[in-house]
């Protein structure tokens, strides 16, 4: 029996998210289906990060246990074979068989990508979320600023979510633009529901002009859902990458935290 | 009675390409529908190029006469309200009642465009063709510079055209490599039934070994389609944009040809 990682890349347009729900089709279910059909096993993976309807993934990762003869690297070639081309296993290696990501630190990083023009393009529209509004970037830098670090994240965070604490730290937030595309990419040591898209939503308005970028700060401390803006569209939203560290974070990343 | 022309950009994946044929529904048809619903008469536009089945647009150009009082510039905004959000027009403009862009000088630019990776990418899976062989693009250059001027292009041309000559000059063929992003840029006064797809099968022939640079040479002067490579798939294309001259070519274009 060997456990195996995957990393995952999806178009989230036509699913219901990564996780299996009665309202319609998933990633996760239509992983298992394929893995279990090339396999010959019953195959349930268990995720780490479950994105929502609509999200896109170039990097999420799932664990699983066979006894396949395939070599663990081979493993993504053969479920591609069976996939459809919408989701793509993009590698597979062995872990240990005690190994959890979910159980590990780990650095996500998520893009919430613009497309920032007068008319949309029909090309890009799957993957970004069109806006025509005028944007002032150097004033939403600002205000993505005030989010970087540990903070209590109560006011970017949609209901249903039961966690226990709703502290969590970005590490980094960079707002890139480049013609007209404006990509605000974001990492941190995890997220909460709706997170990535409140904090892109509650940016937009700040470039607006609606709100001062110092306004960031009284949503933080407001705790309150309320206080911020609009959770902003899925298509925009690509989960990039998972880091994972199975020892802890080590301390060049931990440093810069203190 | 204005005369207006449109800039359309559209996501070919779910076309027959731009002009109406008896297989499957066109860009055409969806723009002339729209247009008429929107306008209140009947249009019929007459397109600049016809991009074939699955092959995208960022550019096309298209014609109508049309009696509404909405201003030309605003027409783009009326008309997106009822197309679909694979077309998209770009733009709208009066251009003089005589005036047809077919019948001036123009210049075409496409981009091939390869995925390049072990692995297909869902996110850009419309928009690219994916290779995974290993590609020498030094040698793909080499082999690019000989396809530029003005030639016999009879060997990359598709049977089913009916053209007076096979004669075509590209003024420009620059073969862009960024990560997993290869892009190859064709510029030129005109192009065969096809003409792209096959420079990029060709080149791609070039590229993997099977053939060397100046293969391409013998290709030309053999003005035989057998002699030429595969045509590459049609998702990979877009015609990017068509620079008219209704004066015809100014000097500065037509002095770096002879």
């Amino acid at each position: 029996m060997k456990r195996i990682m995957l990393t995952v890349a999806y178009d989230g347009t036509n699913y219901h998210g990564w996780q299996t729900e009665p309202t319609g089709i998933s990633v996760e279910e239509v992983l298992n289906k394929a893995l279990s059909k090339r396999l010959g096993e019953d195959i349930r993976v268990k995720g780490v990060s479950r994105t929502d309807s609509g999200v896109h993934a170039r990097g999420n990762l799932c664990i699983f246990d066979s006894e396949t003869p395939i070599p663990p690297e081979k493993i993504c070639y053969a479920v591609n074979e069976v996939l459809p081309e919408d989701i793509v296993v993009r590698r597979s290696e062995e872990v240990p068989a005690d190994f959890h990501p979910r159980k590990c630190d780990s650095l996500k990083t998520y893009e919430y990508t613009l497309y920032h023009d007068s008319l949309p393009d029909p090309l890009v529209r799957h993957f970004t979320t069109f806006f025509y509004r005028k944007l002032d970037v150097p004033k939403m830098r600002e205000a993505a600023a005030c989010l970087v670090g540990e903070h209590d994240f109560s006011s970017f965070c949609s209901a249903g979510a039961q966690v226990e604490t709703k502290i969590r730290r970005i590490t980094a937030l960079s707002i890139e633009e480049e013609g007209t595309r404006v990509a605000f990419r974001i990492t941190g040591t995890g997220f909460l529901y709706n997170m990535v898209r409140i904090i892109a939503g509650t940016l937009l308005r700040v470039g607006t002009g609606f709100w001062p970028p110092e306004k960031v700060k009284e949503i933080l401390e407001a705790k309150d859902r309320q206080a911020a803006g609009p959770k902003a569209p899925a298509e925009g939203l690509c989960l990039m990458e998972i880091r994972l560290f199975p020892e802890g974070f080590p301390e060049e990343i931990t440093r810069s935290w203190n």
